[in-house]
């Protein structure tokens, strides 16, 4: 017998795994939430039946959310991530002992316990003592916290069931606000290949920059996410993540990252033509 | 009815899309060719079932292929393309006024007679008047021709099949003996993401560094190859492709290209750290 996880990309365009186990299937308050295990991509997590998270690439995801603005920004103290239940990004963000406090804001506790149990490789630094999780609407959530935080990442699913909200204007809007001066936002931009994708991509970029002073999007080679091309948003009052990037100060912190890099960070807000018109022009 | 094509991107991974006319089949000398008519991908053409080029993001692969060295070097005259039978590594080429011959070498025939009938977005620059077909075995083909041309263009299957000889040491050697003082090649340098695709990519880039002064690799983003994650070598007697890069001049030719930039020229050598380690340490 053969078992083989299949994810529709778009009506026409299919990506399957093989897989040996499906360790658990749950049906929470917000979606369904399902664990398989595969020889390719060790084990993985899917949230609706779309890819979230797989042993195999993860790294990928976490380095780029975090260490772009982290780069950025060397002296970054209190962040918040909204979503993010796997863990993942703030495993990466407690490898800065410069940073004091991390607030995670998760919809959805099944996600968290799920990940707990199946996929420490992401979850292991959950009970940092900096860490409070909130077990939230992160919509909610970001009202009324005025100049609380230099850095929030948006590690949300797609604009479709519980990560909706996080594609609002008026979202984006009140994360400007929790901001401090110094403040940094990145945001899961979703991918300007396949056109539903690309549509969101366009009008995640708009919103944000109408908001922000400084507002780019940045990509990376994502192979598990639908056409293995993935973008974050950047936007910030205060600081451009190439004219105000100092190699020198993040290679200080001593990291060793399987994906990120000072080159690559660079590289990264280089994008292709038909990205920059499709940002450009607001359609694809 | 629904009729769908399937590649294994590996023993556990498929990548399927839904066709709507399977347009050609035929079995040549050296391997199986199809095309197929998809909503998603526009027409596009298989060999040996692997996906070769698609009318949606074929100019993905043929920007990257010619405007990357031709951007490095503007005064190439005489290219030699081994490979590339849809024609559209030829396209690009045609689109330099300054470039006075072409000789593309393409084994099978078959290739050429169904890009022409089935993918004339490709191959609708074949008949230039500067380029010049052999359907020879482009190994052969490069052995003997010391010191001819500017510029060769690998635009190969995979080292499977007829690809095989085109990723041997022996095939990098006469390609540098065939090339200029002033000489670039380039290289189809498979992918560092799926283990077999990563052990090629290794053993590729060893290769050419032993025998080129410079040898680099450069990636990009190709949603229907595997992962997504796709890579040239870059390699050169005499020009490094980001020291000796001068935008200004590529800017002067005036080409509008969809994916290729000169800031994207710059950032697809910038590579994520676990490329760069499997390159120097020769494992994956």
């Amino acid at each position: 017998m053969e078992l083989w996880y299949s994810e529709k990309h778009t009506e026409d365009v299919k990506f399957s795994i093989k897989v040996n186990n499906h360790l658990f299937t749950g049906q929470s308050d917000f979606q369904r939430v399902d664990v398989f295990e595969s020889d390719e991509f060790g084990k993985f997590l899917t949230l609706d039946g779309l890819m979230m998270v797989t042993e195999k690439d993860e790294f990928i995801y976490h380095d780029m959310i975090c260490h772009v603005p982290m780069a950025t920004n060397p002296n970054i103290k209190n962040v918040l991530v909204i979503g993010g239940g796997d863990g993942g990004t703030v495993r990466e963000l407690t490898r800065y002992p410069s940073i004091e406090k991390i607030h995670m804001v998760e919809i959805d506790k099944m996600v968290v316990d799920v990940s707990r149990e199946f996929l420490p490789i992401t979850s292991s630094k959950l009970d940092d003592t900096r860490v409070t999780l909130f077990y939230e609407d992160g919509i909610e959530f970001v009202k009324n916290k005025p100049n609380t935080y230099d850095l929030i990442l948006v590690d949300s699913t797609d604009p479709i069931g519980p990560g909706e909200g996080l594609f609002t204007r008026e979202f984006y809007r009140n994360c400007f606000e929790a901001l401090t001066e110094e403040g940094i936002l990145v945001n899961q931009n979703e991918s300007p290949y396949y056109e539903g994708d690309a549509r969101e991509m366009i009008r995640a970029s708009q919103k944000v920059k109408e908001i922000f002073p400084i507002a780019k999007v940045y990509q990376f080679h994502m192979p598990t996410y639908p056409s293995g091309h993935w973008l974050f948003g950047f936007a910030s009052k205060k600081y451009d993540p190439i004219k105000d990037f100092n190699p020198s100060k993040w290679e200080e912190f001593g990291l060793k990252t399987k994906y990120y890099n000072t080159d690559i960070h660079v590289g990264s807000f280089m994008l292709p033509t038909y990205v920059k018109e499709m940002i450009e022009s607001g359609t694809c």
